[in-house]
């Protein structure tokens, strides 16, 4: 069979997190390996009476196809909650997808000829990676520093040719790590300089708990570029419903035409109910609650991490999102960590899979949205136990 | 802009269908062009009482991420209603997809190539050719027949080294036509002989208002193949759920990879509402009534075109579906004849798009699915004065 498949299905995997997720069924288990929003905070009463009115008040219209686009209500709501935060976007700059993922295919339909130069952090969103492998670009991989990526870095990978920068420049996935403003108005001109298309993805950037908002790297762009979001952190990712923004109408519409050869249209009856919910709650005040929630949850888990890890481990400390970083001393591997780890009943995500090129071996994600603080005493506890019996 | 964009994007464009159904919004227009099942066969009241079942009882695992593979209930409901129609489907061999046109999307990706022969129908499927192209492969194609492809045309395509072929052997979209049981046996065994990977599209086969229930020829299929079907045309297309099978592992593997990378996922809420819908109603009853008023639509457009249109006019007779074909006399454009239907208030989709050579300028695609009797005589009626226009 194999010698069938096409040779761009050899260099992509599946994804090593969910094949984790598996091994961390067992409820005992105290993961931190997900990327799962706290369920207990989902609106379920609310999406209840929003899909109750939905199927009353449109009823046939919300079981039938729909446009690529997405719907013009929910794309209207998109837009005034940017024009809040003060970006303004036109709706009809505004395509609905399934899920933020689905915009990283599409992007890369588009965009990517086998060979093309990608810039991505490192470590990197492991779903891009992903994506954008079954294209076969060449991936150059840019630093992350504590306040955005390595400028020297990412103007010689410009310089060398590159087609387009991935980035996520709040609380990014996996490391927590948030650009500064210094370093969003510098990689803005350096995109401009060297016409590189810019894709930033920000699933996480309403979710701040500390430190001031700040203006999206794509708000300081002059040349054409992307933005990405997601109802999947404020509301549910259970609806698979994100949206791409770009005032550049040639690209907007490849990225329609993409789209439509990919899954014709997102779910009309998903997109109904969302929009209802958005139009009939108080979503800020939600996000709020979210907020104070991870606040706390990430609070405890930087606390009991200070309290329980050996010394040697160092740690990113994220202002919002829902993972830190660890980096752990020199030569011990968090792979085999992870093993001695799952026998303590604690789960982690390992970092080697965030990395394109092979390394990253003693670092490792820990998700803090989706454990209580009782959860996370005691996870972070066995984890600082576990870490310990390698430093012996 | 443009060389930005990826080598690709030249040769996709977006769905003509699409665009003419923008042009067909007028209501006043009677259309016979969009490919759309009746909403008001729509299950709307058991869908709402699904929705509130699920968010009584499931809540937020609704609208939490879930599995790539999908929900288990849901595919062991599709695996239990191949059963009843004979064929033995593992669930396990079942993925869930968001609509069927992202099986070709995952299957293009883990099959195609550039530059690998696919195997078409001629005139063929709008959205396998769109979802195909973006892979840039090399299309070859096949007359169909009242009774299904020319097996000569097929044999020569196959040892020519075709690497799959795609077909929808139930009253294919655009066609109508459907396989004989002699052609389901015959593509089969051409299959095995040369090793040529089958892609079956199955989206209107319980749609049999006439003749026998036929085996698929995916159940003939001695090497592995992949069958295709969706909730669409049986329930609501708005929830935008297909399914994938297939018992080759290392395929089932592949397209769950290429899912992953796709999408994530499918709509956990919509599979949610879907799995109840279809586990509290009867769904063969439904099946029947919506057989019922397509069977009845259908006699009518036969009896109709009967009626109204000129000699020289050649139909296709489907036993099922939602389409019927006509060709129009040498020379007569179906481009041309639809700028005068229009002014008519007629629409209808011209043949051509569905060539991917460029001909079949003289044919068209006749939707009966969505129209009620009185609407498709007057629409017939109106519809045969503009063809005779053309003939003076």
């Amino acid at each position: 069979m194999e010698e069938k498949f096409a040779r761009r299905m050899s260099t992509v995997h599946r994804s090593f997190i969910r094949e984790i997720l598996k091994v961390t069924a067992d409820p005992e288990i105290i993961s931190f390996a997900g990327g799962l929003p706290n369920p207990e905070l989902f609106p379920v009463a609310s999406m209840d009476e929003a899909s109750r009115q939905v199927f009353a008040e449109i009823g046939a219209s919300a079981l039938q196809y729909s446009t690529t686009e997405g719907d013009a209500g929910l794309r209207k709501i998109i837009s005034e909650r940017y024009a809040k935060r003060g970006l303004e976007v036109d709706p009809d700059s505004i395509l609905v997808t399934t899920g933020s993922q689905q915009i990283l295919d599409i992007v890369a339909k588009v965009f990517l000829d086998k060979g093309d130069k990608v810039v991505i952090e490192r470590p990197g969103y492991l779903g891009a990676i992903q994506a954008f492998s079954i294209f076969e670009p060449e991936f150059v991989t840019i630093s992350l520093e504590n306040d955005g990526p390595n400028l020297e870095e990412l103007e010689a990978a410009f310089k060398d040719g590159a087609k387009c920068f991935y980035a996520v420049p709040n609380f990014q996935n996996p490391s927590g790590v948030s650009y500064s403003l210094e370093k969003r108005q510098a990689v803005a001109e350096l995109l401009d300089k060297y016409d590189v298309l810019f894709i930033e993805d920000d699933p996480y950037g309403e979710l701040r708990f500390m430190g001031e908002d700040m203006p999206s790297v794509y708000s300081f762009c002059k040349k054409p570029s992307i933005l990405c979001g997601s109802f999947s952190k404020i509301a549910a990712p259970g609806f698979r419903i994100g949206w791409v923004v770009t005032e550049e109408k040639t690209i907007y519409d490849k990225l329609v035409v993409a789209k439509q050869a990919s899954d014709l249209h997102t779910s009309t009856v998903a997109q109904a109910i969302m929009r209802r919910y958005m139009e009939t709650n108080d979503i800020e005040a939600h996000v709020q609650l979210i907020k104070d929630r991870y606040g706390r949850q990430r609070a405890c888990m930087v606390e009991m991490i200070g309290k329980y890890f050996p010394e040697g481990v160092t740690i990113t400390e994220p202002e919002g999102g829902m993972f830190l970083w660890a980096t752990l001393p020199e030569g011990v591997s968090a792979m085999d960590l992870f093993d001695v780890a799952i026998k303590e009943k604690v789960a982690f995500v390992p970092g080697r899979p965030f990395y394109v090129d092979g390394s990253g071996e003693n670092t490792l994600r820990l998700n803090f949205s989706n454990s209580d603080e009782k959860r996370i005493e005691e996870g972070i506890k066995r984890l600082g136990n576990s870490i310990r019996s390698f430093l012996k």
